[in-house]
C-alpha cells in the first residue's frame, strides 16, 4: 500500500528533535537516577533481559488489542500466559523474572491468580499433610487454581457471605452449597473459563450439640476440584462461567460459581491453623489471627510501589508529548509571526503534569519506607516476639493503600484530559491503562472504607496521650500527638520556606484532625457512622503527612542509595516542595483551622507553585526518562522515547486498522453495509451480531418502565 | 439451558421491595417534578413515544455491545443510522423526535454529523446560489457530509491549520492540498468510511499582487466531494482512513483526510459572508463576524442541559443501586444479629452522591437560564439591534461550558466508584457512558482553554469599574463588581442561614478574584501566561456563584413553571442549599481570603452538609425517578427501575455471555486454546489476531529502546 502520504513529514519542529533538545537541556543524571529508583530486586537489568525475549514473539504483540472482540481477548491472553509459563521454563526465571514479564505483558491473565492467590493460601493456609499433597501439585502447575471469596451480594463483609460448608458427621464430609443468587461466586479471577481447582471461601457450618440445628463458625477456606481434568467442564452440581465484559481486564476470565449440595472429604478445610475433629465435628480454633496483618502490609507496599510506575507511565506519556506539542503563540508576543508554544509551557498544563510527578517520587520513597517497615516489624517479632509495631504499620498502610491508588488513579486521568484530543484516541496508550486502574480504588481494600481502620488507630493512641502525660511514646504517631498537645493549639505558623518546617505542619494538621476526632467520639460518645467524614478526612490528612516525611526522609536526611548527583538532588528537591506545597494547597482550609499556617501564608502559595514549576519544567523530559517505562509497556505514539508522535500516530491509522480494508455503503435507502453484500445478508448479520447468543426470544422481556 | 440456579432468588431483602419502600417513604411528587424538568420541546412525550418504536427492534437491542469487536460497532451503528433515518420518513418524525431518538441510542453514529455540523456549516455559510444546490442535497440526505476542520497537528488554534486551498487564476479553480503529516484531517466524525461530501476547512491563499508569491487569509470553508458515489471510494488524489479505535464512540467513524493537489471549482468556497472575486481573484471581506457567537452560546446551553442528564443517569443508577446494596452493620449497633446498612446511609457515601444529585438541578436551572439568555439577547439584536449582552453571555457561555462538563465527567466516575465493585462491571452501565462523556472537557473549547475568555472579560468589566465611578452597570456583572468595589474589603461574614447571602457570598468571592487579577494584568501588568493559573480559577469562581444564582432564582424566586406541590419544592431548596454549601466547602480558603466568611463559620460547613444530607436521603429514589432516564438508556442491572438488581447481574452474566458458550484447555503444556481445535490450529490463528492486519513484519519495526 503506498501513496502520496509516503513523501509526507510532519510540520517543524520534528519531535525527535524536540526530545533531544530537550533531553540536553536538563543536567538532571536520569541515568544515575534510574539505578536509584529501580535496583530493588534488580529490577532494571531483568526489564532489559525480559523485555529482549517478549518482544520478538508474534503473540505478545499488543497493536491490535483494541480492535479485538472481548472473547478473543480472553483467547489471547490465555495463550499468552501459556507461553509465559513455557518462556519462564525455558529461560529458568526466577519469580521476580516471571513477574516482570507479567508487568511488561501487562494484561491480567487467567494464570495470574496461580502464584499469587491460590499458591499464596496453600502455602500459609495448609496443614503439613495438605501443602505436601496440594502445593506441589500447584507449583507443579498440574493444577489450574483460582480463588473464591467475594460474592454477588458479598464484598467487603466477608462475614457476610452466604455459600455454606455443612460438616455431615456421617460421611465425614463438607457439604458446599450456595442458598441464594447473592451466595454465587463473584468476580473471582480465572474462575470463569480456565481454573479447574478452587480455594473456596465459605460459612463453617457444624451441629449445634444433638439439637439438629447447625452453628456457624464464621468463613474458613476449603481446596475443591471444580471442573473435569479432561474436558474442563464444570463437576456436576457445579455451575461456573465468565460474568462477561468489565472495564478493564478483558483479557481474565473473572467468574460465577455457585454449588448444589456438592460433597467434598473432610482433609478440603485447609487447616493449618484451625480445623474440625473428623470423628467429633467439634471446632479447632485458631491460635494467633493477628499473623496475617503483617503480609497485607507487605501486600500494600507492593500496591504502592505499582502506582508509583503506573503513575509515572502516565506521566511520561503527558510530559514527551506535551513538550512536543505546539498551540497558540504568546499572547503577550509581539507580531503575527510569534511561534506556537510547547503546551508544557502553559502554567495551566504544568499545575496538571508536574505535582504528579513529584508524586511518582513521594509514592517511592513511601513505597521503599514500607518495606523497610514490614521487614523490621517482621524480624522484631520473629527475633524476639515483639508485636508492638504491628498496630502502627497496620494502620498506615491501611490509609496509605487509599491515598496512594487513589492519587493513581486521578493522576491517569488528569495526565490524559491535559493532552485533548489525542489523549482520547487510542494512539494515547491510556485507555487500557486508565480503564484498568480504575479498579484498584475499590480492590484489596475499599478506599472509603479501609480509612476507618486508620482513623481508629489514630483516636486510640490520642485517647491514650491524653490519659497519660508522663506516656513513654510506643511509637511515632505518640510523637507527633504529644507534640500537639504541648503546642496548646496556639497559632504555629511553619515556615514554608523550611522544608522540614513542611513535614511538621503535615503532622500538626493531621494532629489537630486526631484530636478533633478524639473529642467527637471518645469524649462526646458521638455515632461512629457520623463521624465517617471526618475519620475518612483524617485518614488521608495522616497518610499525606506521612508521604511528606518519608519524601523529606529520602532527600535531605538519609543518604541517597544508590547515589545521585548533586544537580540531580537538587531537582528532586524541588520535587519534594512542589509535592508538598501543591498538596498543603489543596487542603489549605485545614492547615489555617489546625493553625498551623495563617491566612496570609496561603496567599503565597500559588506564587511558590509557579515558581517551582518554572524550575523543574526543563528538567521533566529526563525525570520521566529516569523511570524507564519501555516503549513496550508505554504502547503509546504520544509518549514513545523518540517523540516521533505524528508520524506514529498517523501510521497507526493508515496501516494497522482492519476497518479500513472494507468499503461501506453509506446510502441510507440500501439496507447492505459491506459494499457488495446484499441486503439480505447484512440484515440477518447484523441483527445475529445485535441480539448475541440468545437471540430475538430476550428482546421479550420487560420494557422500559417510565 | 436450565439448571439448578433456575430456583434461587437472591437474598432478602428483594431490590424491588426495597425499592418500593424508598418511594413510598418519600413524599416528591416526582411525576409533577418530572413535568417540570422535562417539559421543553415536550421532551417527556416523545421520550415515551419513540421509545416504543425503537425496542422492539432488533438490531436496536444493546446487550451484546460491550463483547463486539470494534470494526462490528461501527458495522451495526451505521445499520442503525440507516433504519433511524427510515423511521423518521415513515413516522413523520420532528427534528426534536429525531434527536431523541439519538439520545435513546445512545450512539454516536455514522450519520450524527448530517443534520448538525453539515447542514449547519452549509445553511450558515452557502451563499443563496450554493444553498439551493447543496442544502437541498443534503436535506434530502441525497448526500452524506462530514465537517473537517480539525488536523492531526492543530485542534484548538484554528488559525494555524496546515491544510491549504490556492486559488489558480488560470483554472479559476481552488487547489486543495495537504503539505504535511500534520496537515492531515483527524478526528473529524463519519469521514473514516461514510461520507461522501465534506465541509474542508482550509488556509485561503490568493495571489500577492503579481509577485508570484501567495498571501494566506486565514481558514475558510469549501464543499468538497471526497468520495465516488457508486463505489463510496475515496477520489483520486485523496487519502482517507478511519483514525482506529478511541476511549467511546466504536460506532462512529472518526476520520483523517490528505489532499495532493486536489482541484475544486470556484463556487465550492462558501460565500455567505467572504469570497473570492473569481474574475480579479482579490478576497472579499466579511462584514459582521461577531454573529457566530450568538450561536456558541446556544450550543453551549444544549451542552449543560445534556451534562445534566447524563449525571442524572450516573446519579440514577448510583442511588438506586447504593438503596439496594446492603454492607456491614452500624458499628455502634449492639449484638451480633444487626441488621447491615444500605450503602447509602453512609455519610462517605451520600457525600459523594447526594451533591451529584443536586448538581443534576444546579446544571438544569442554568441550561434553562442561558436558553433563556439567548433568546432574549437574540431578540435584542433582532429587534433593535442592541448587541450590548453578546460579550456577557459569550464570556458566562465559556465558563459554564468548563465547569459544568467537567462536573458532569468528574461526577459519573464518581458514582461509578461509590458503586464499588460491581460499578467497575459491565452490568452497571457505566462504562461507555464514563468512556464517552470524557470527550466532552475537551471537544467544543478545551476546558482549561475557553475559561480564559470569561476570565478577560471580567477584567475588561473591572477595569471599567474601577476607572468609572459612576458607570451606569451594563450588565449584572457590573452590579457586582461595583458592590465588591463599595465594600472595601471589609469582613463579610455573609449567613450560611440565609439563602440569599450564600449567592452573595460566591458573588463576592467572584469579585474579589477579578479584583486580584485586574490588578496583577492591568496595574502590575504581569504576563498573560503567568497568570493562567488565576484566570482559571476566577471563571471558576465566577461560574459556580452563576450555578448557585441561577439556582436560587428558580427555586425562590420565580414561579416554578411547570408548578409543583410545596413538598417537593422544600426538598429543592434543601438541594439548593446542599449545592451551595458543598460549594462553598471545595474552596473555603478562597471564600475566607476574600473575606466572605470568617474562619470559624469554616468549621460549620461539614456539620452542616451532613444535615442536608440526612434530609434529602430519604428523597433520593423519587428524586430520580424525576429525571425519568428510561431502562433502555440505562442499560443497568444495577439501576433498572425495578430494582431487581443481582438477578439481572446473574442472568446477564448466565445467559448473555458468549465466552460462556466455549470450553478451553487450561494445560500450559498444550498451545490449545478452545478445547478440540487442534494445537497448530490454535497457534495460526492467534498470531493472525495478535499481529492483525500488518502481519509479522511490522513487528521489524525498531524495538523499545530503554
Amino acid at each position: 500500500m503506498t501513496d502520496f502520504t509516503d513523501k509526507l513529514r510532519p510540520a517543524d519542529p520534528q519531535g525527535p528533535d524536540i526530545l533531544a533538545q530537550e533531553r540536553s537541556g536538563s543536567n538532571v543524571n536520569n541515568d544515575q537516577l534510574a539505578k536509584h529508583l529501580l535496583s530493588r530486586n534488580g529490577f532494571l537489568d531483568r526489564q532489559k533481559k525480559i523485555l529482549s525475549v517478549l518482544e520478538p514473539i508474534p503473540i505478545f504483540c499488543k497493536k491490535n488489542q483494541l480492535n479485538m472482540a472481548r472473547p478473543d481477548r480472553y483467547h489471547l491472553s490465555l495463550a499468552r500466559s501459556k507461553m509465559l509459563r513455557r518462556l519462564s521454563l525455558k529461560h529458568n526465571w526466577a519469580i521476580e523474572d516471571y513477574q516482570i514479564a507479567e508487568y511488561l505483558m501487562d494484561e491480567m491473565s487467567p494464570y495470574a491468580l496461580q502464584t499469587v492467590m491460590f499458591m499464596t493460601s496453600l502455602r500459609e493456609q495448609c496443614n503439613d499433610e495438605q501443602k505436601a499433597y496440594w502445593l506441589t501439585k500447584a507449583e507443579n502447575w498440574e493444577i489450574i487454581g483460582c480463588y473464591g471469596q467475594t460474592e454477588l451480594g458479598h464484598g467487603s463483609n466477608v462475614k457476610g457471605i452466604e455459600c455454606e460448608a455443612r460438616w455431615d458427621p456421617k460421611t465425614k464430609e463438607f457439604i458446599i452449597h450456595s442458598p441464594t443468587i447473592t451466595a454465587s461466586k463473584w468476580w473471582n479471577g480465572a474462575l470463569g473459563r480456565t481454573a479447574n481447582h478452587a480455594i473456596v471461601v465459605a460459612q463453617l457450618l457444624l451441629p449445634d450439640g444433638n439439637t439438629g440445628k447447625y452453628k456457624s463458625y464464621g468463613p474458613h477456606q476449603w481446596v475443591v476440584q471444580i471442573r473435569d481434568m479432561k474436558t474442563n467442564k464444570p463437576l456436576q452440581g457445579i455451575v461456573i462461567g465468565d460474568i462477561g465484559p468489565k472495564y478493564g481486564y478483558p483479557g481474565m476470565d473473572n467468574g460465577y460459581m455457585l454449588f448444589e449440595h456438592f460433597r467434598v472429604p473432610h482433609s478440603a478445610l485447609l487447616s493449618k491453623y484451625s480445623g474440625v475433629n473428623s470423628d467429633t465435628g467439634a471446632y479447632i480454633r485458631p491460635e494467633n489471627p493477628a499473623v496475617v496483618y503483617g503480609s497485607m502490609t507487605y501486600v500494600r507496599a507492593q500496591i504502592i510501589m505499582h502506582a508509583r510506575l503506573i503513575l509515572a507511565r502516565a506521566v511520561t506519556v503527558a510530559v514527551r508529548y506535551l513538550s512536543i506539542r505546539r498551540q497558540f503563540a504568546d499572547r503577550d508576543a509581539k507580531g503575527p509571526g510569534a511561534p506556537e508554544q510547547a503546551v508544557l509551557n502553559y502554567p495551566t498544563v504544568q499545575v496538571r503534569i508536574l505535582p504528579l510527578l513529584a508524586t511518582t517520587f513521594a509514592l517511592h520513597y513511601t513505597g521503599e519506607a514500607m518495606y523497610k517497615l514490614y521487614y523490621g516489624t517482621r524480624q522484631a517479632i520473629e527475633q524476639s516476639g515483639d508485636f508492638s509495631r504491628l498496630a502502627e504499620m497496620h494502620a498506615a498502610s491501611s490509609g496509605l493503600k487509599s491515598l496512594c491508588t487513589t492519587l493513581a488513579a486521578d493522576g491517569i486521568e488528569t495526565c490524559r484530559r491535559a493532552m485533548g484530543g489525542h489523549g482520547f484516541g487510542g494512539g494515547s496508550g491510556m485507555i487500557a491503562l486508565n480503564n484498568e486502574y480504575l479498579s484498584k480504588p475499590t480492590v484489596e481494600g475499599d478506599n472509603w472504607m479501609i480509612t476507618q481502620q486508620t482513623a481508629a488507630y489514630l483516636i486510640k493512641r490520642m485517647t491514650e496521650v491524653v490519659k497519660n502525660h508522663d506516656l513513654k511514646p510506643s511509637d511515632s504517631v505518640d510523637v507527633q500527638l504529644q507534640a500537639f498537645i504541648q503546642s496548646q493549639q496556639k497559632q504555629q505558623n511553619f515556615s514554608l520556606d523550611d522544608d522540614f518546617a513542611l513535614v511538621q505542619a503535615f503532622r500538626h494538621r493531621a494532629s489537630y484532625l486526631t484530636y478533633q476526632v478524639y473529642e467527637a467520639r471518645i469524649v462526646q460518645k458521638l455515632p461512629w457512622t457520623d463521624l465517617m467524614l471526618h475519620l475518612h478526612r483524617l485518614s488521608r490528612a495522616y497518610s499525606e503527612s506521612l508521604l511528606v516525611s518519608n519524601f523529606y526522609n529520602a532527600i535531605f536526611e538519609a543518604k541517597l542509595d544508590p547515589p545521585v548527583d548533586s544537580a540531580t538532588v537538587d531537582v528532586l528537591k524541588n520535587l519534594y516542595r512542589l509535592f508538598a506545597i501543591f498538596t498543603l494547597d489543596i487542603s489549605a482550609s485545614e492547615f489555617l483551622l489546625s493553625k498551623a499556617l495563617h491566612a496570609d501564608q496561603l496567599q503565597d502559595l500559588t506564587p511558590r507553585v509557579l515558581k517551582l514549576m518554572k524550575a523543574i519544567r526543563p528538567h521533566a523530559v529526563r525525570l520521566v526518562d529516569a523511570w524507564s517505562v519501555p516503549d513496550y509497556v508505554l504502547e503509546s505514539a504520544l509518549g514513545s522515547y523518540d517523540g516521533d508522535v505524528y508520524n506514529r500516530l498517523f501510521h497507526k491509522a493508515h496501516r494497522e486498522n482492519p476497518l479500513n480494508l472494507q468499503t461501506f455503503n453509506p446510502d441510507w435507502k440500501s439496507e447492505e453495509i459491506v459494499m457488495g453484500e446484499g441486503e439480505e445478508t447484512a440484515r440477518r448479520r447484523l441483527e445475529a451480531l445485535a441480539l448475541g447468543v440468545t437471540g430475538h426470544e430476550q428482546m421479550k422481556s420487560p420494557r422500559s418502565k417510565l
